[in-house]
């Protein structure tokens, strides 16, 4: 069982940035507390700002991984690209957020990639992606 | 710690209604399993058709309860009042959904719940109430 | 052949409520004409100014009627929860309006329900409950 | 008494168009039958692609006729000078829509002719016209 | 002379729910002061946040009382049967705000109430029902 | 001098549709004591209901007739091909209303003939057809 | 305690203009029994149909009266100034309309004032200057 | 027979501005050939940058002429106060536009006037005063 | 292998009307050049500025001509009718315009045929009648 | 080279009104500094809270001086007037905010002046005026 | 005569990204056909999924292309800098799309290319490609 | 006293494209200029067409400079992405745009960067590089 962490633009800054919307962890910090704690299974994780290499790693995964986790950030919002990759691809995406996106601002509450996507988190903090990992290895 | 599991409008109907979307196991039936996976927990339930009935127990909850689990059904996109009694309460409140809501119609995209969440889940199945139990007792 | 006829908010005050739009007879004192004139068939008739009650007589319906006139009167333009249960359930609805919703108020031209229903009827006074009725029973 | 149903573009084509959404029924088979069952009354039947003929046979109809059924097919939703004629003239008009125009593309579901018409009637079939009758014979 | 007073869904959270917006006094204190200042008329009250049981009140009041103060809350903005059963009934309503809508959230400026409503007050606290008694009582 | 004036659907109804909007003259009557008025000059005048006619006409009058007063009823508000005929022709064309249009519904305050005119003129009642005449004459 | 009543433009014309929509009495006549009724205060009356001129006063009220009374007309729907101006001031603006502007145009139901003022009144004739001033006294 | 005819802001430029737009001949100088072709009426010219003014002027007029031009430039498309002067008083006004104003950008293509004036004149340059005379002379 | 090419209203004036849109070379002159270029095939023309004779012709091709291109001039963007009509019959249709519609008016970049049609050619001059035969042919 | 200052509404208030979006200097304190800062230059100062008399002022200014800084103030977002003064008079004009107006409401984000502006500085607090004037002066 | 095809996000997954709409040929089978069909001309393929490479090819060709066919997938609806880089360039640039986009999800129909291109092609299938460049070739 | 001046996509071709918009200088030999006026500053410049480079740029710049100049070209209007970086960094930011985008195109007239910027300069050619420094040097 192997499963892919994709994180967009900006989440390279977690813990630095708005500290009250995104906690001040880093995403290395949990990263490895999250393979600790699935220490059975083979989960990597990717981060770029450039939509096109999101693009790339998508495309990429497909066929070598059993399910992504994909937290596209801004181009969530913006890029119907992102979106048509994760429909071309045939694995499961789950599409996480942070943040409440829904508490936010009203371009934040679309998102190109929720239909394409098995299933949406949005709030919980950091939780999301140990509790859309829960979900794929089921 | 207590959880409550409130089910709005036509969530009576799961297992019967449009199999394709929501599955064809009764709520009934998944709530005793889930019953079973958490028996270290206190777990209840409720449904109702009825739009103040709902906002009745949400009222009710906060303080017996140390969080509220919420599929407001067809309740989500119209009901500013369900969105007030969230607001208005002061235990946690997830707002779930069994099937996909942003690869539906257009009026299930938007929810008067959400801003008021800890977070959302949309899509998964039924196992949404699980993720969404494992969220609140971590 | 058993039909039922359910109406929404406000219809108990037909013959008294705005005469110039909804003629001055009262619901009850026509069906009892109606009845006469199918007296070969079973015809019930339901009413609430609750929302969630109309959910619970829908879902009743299905299975010991062969159709439902539904006449959801304010409902109609405001209630997924009530399109959502028209959906699920397997006998054919016809949603009727005694008025001509077309001829009034802009909020009034949108329907829940018609997408769901086997035809909608609008206008014609209360003679809509007759004409669906001649078409259930073809 | 005599009626008039006049119908307007490409249902000429019924019968042989999207049989799923029309049926295969033409309406020349169809108004066969029609004036059989209604034999006791005058009803005549009009059809043409061109806007301006259905305006012509709207004025022509008004003095000659006690009412007419109107399916003004794809011009409904996009003909001011139809809905004018249907106001200007003072026998009641009746529109009918065999298919049900709600469950179809939004730019179906608004009609220039409803708040001039007598009533509505959209869904049932070809069994709209025969409805129509009944109502105005009535 | 006889005045109800109709509040609805979550108003009987007053005094707990956000003081900032709506004050720390609740409704029963408050409704017993009134009483006192008017004590010469006849003043009731009845809350509830079933939608249904406000317009089954507001029916009921019609004859018996000589106005109402309607407080509608959360249904305000989304209520036409609400709405529908000011216009059909005969007594005076006055719909009464206790926060400022128009100074918060946009879906809060509408209200299918107002345009049948004698007149509108918004904001100034529980002076609110003082304000619209001395109107009423005038 | 010779000038055409073009009518549009319905306008041949004039003196019989809607007496308080159009006045109770007929258009031939109006139109003799019109070319008595400017007996110096050639006036025709040309109605149809039918769109493409319009268009026909359009077209055969430019280089035959000096300017165009063109009244196109409620092809106005909807046709973009009367509109490009307009644009397309080479002598000046004054669009004319006989009512208000702005002070009817909102879909009469758009024209697609508008921004290839000379100039446009809306309400006086059949004076319009003077005061076109008086400018194009100038 | 000192009050001062702003009116904007067309309100010099109350008593001549729409009487059935702002009565027929004059402000001057009303002002003068509204002053008798409250003896016990200093109450000013300003009336401009000038935007700017009511901004002037605005500003220049705020220290030298209790509270202000403002009705800027049709400036209430338009002008972001005199909200600004409002906005700016430290004494409380109360909001009054003579007419429900909820019942009327929809350009009626917004103002530029509402989210800046303590309260807003609607309809209630000329009783909204009594209301208000009864509120500021308290 | 007294006419006022009312100029709103910038027409002092007349001449100046934009020559392509307005042409090239000051308002002064037409003003006094107009004067000559009418020389047996009486008319008068008022211009004026500021709103209110328009609005004291349009009040004013009422009772001593027997009608209005009015071009209130700018003000025609933002202005609810000049809108609601020119339904308050009781003499005809007639609203022109010196340049097609359909044929600019889109917020010209709106008018707060329009609905309460007689009638409407945009284009034609500044014969649209003459044309609006002749109405009115009639 | 028989082709049809459709040119709706205003067509006919190709090589008058804009030039530096259209060219100045008639749809005559083309044809024979195009003809002779595709000798070996059957190309046929037809025109009209009738809506409904645009229909006809439609319903009439299905069957006798392999292949239809049509272009449908300014009924392009307002005609539900003709989009019915293509949709309605069983021969390939594509649509062409001779200009850029996504370079001109934000209407013209609407059309009720596209999804329907095949294909979209917009652009390209004249030339699109030359590829859209090169894509039928092959 | 004479630059003429002109400020709109309310921002006689400055340093008075909501000094954390404004600052807490006023604007004449700040003009003292300003002119010696670029004591070579003529600089004037103008400021009303009247919109016509804010126009007068642009027309006055064409010809006087060489360049203008405008702050409109409230008036900026509902001009259409001011909007056409900016463009009919000769002399570059520069929009400028004292605070980011884009960070504020939606409505404070569209300005009537700004296509007419030689460019716009918004934000920066009162150093707007000088650097608008290092651009004028360059 | 040099020819580039530059091809957007996701189109390098062609023949396995939904068959149904998009074919089952990888882009490098059919652009082999493609050079041996037009032998006597130089054609270049590009691909990329990062937006920014697609203008860094479009500002290269530019010079040393005679033309480019685009089809810049998911960027055509979202990309203002591609649309920029197209109106920079001095080569015609024609814009292809395999799939039908106008039968597709609505944010498919608007692109910022379109308006600078020489011309549009949608549906056809691969054969766009092998169409725009008969018309490049011409 | 380090600031770094940031350029989007097409930003490389200026003095090439559209030199009536940007003018015809390039922006090396303008950089070269600014450098020399601002000799005693430490100044850099850095371009991509790539939306994530310039986010990658915005990070790394957050701590070895002392503010930033960024003119995000066609990115302005559509990155979320960049409008977080922005936000999320602690030096300044100034938004310039060289022309006036709220003369061109309605899509330019949003920014995602505004909110988050210290302040905005749109419009005064190159020069607005200089004044944004003149203001982060003060």
């Amino acid at each position: 069982m192997r499963i892919l962490i994709i994180n967009g633009p900006n989440l390279n800054l977690l813990g630095k940035r708005d500290p009250d919307i995104y906690g001040n962890e880093s995403f290395e910090a949990y990263f490895l507390k999250l393979r600790d704690e699935f220490s059975r299974y083979h989960i990597d994780h990717y981060q770029s700002n450039v939509e096109g290499e999101l693009i790339n790693k998508l495309q990429q995964a497909d066929g070598s991984y059993n399910g992504i986790i994909l937290n596209a950030g801004g181009y969530t919002h913006t890029s119907v690209a992102i979106g048509d990759a994760v429909e071309a691809i045939d694995i499961p995406v789950i599409e996480v957020h942070i943040s409440n996106i829904f508490a936010r601002e009203d371009f934040r509450h679309f998102s190109h990639i929720s239909k394409h996507a098995k299933g949406i988190m949005s709030g919980f903090g950091l939780d999301v992606y140990r509790l859309a990992l829960l979900h794929l290895l089921k």
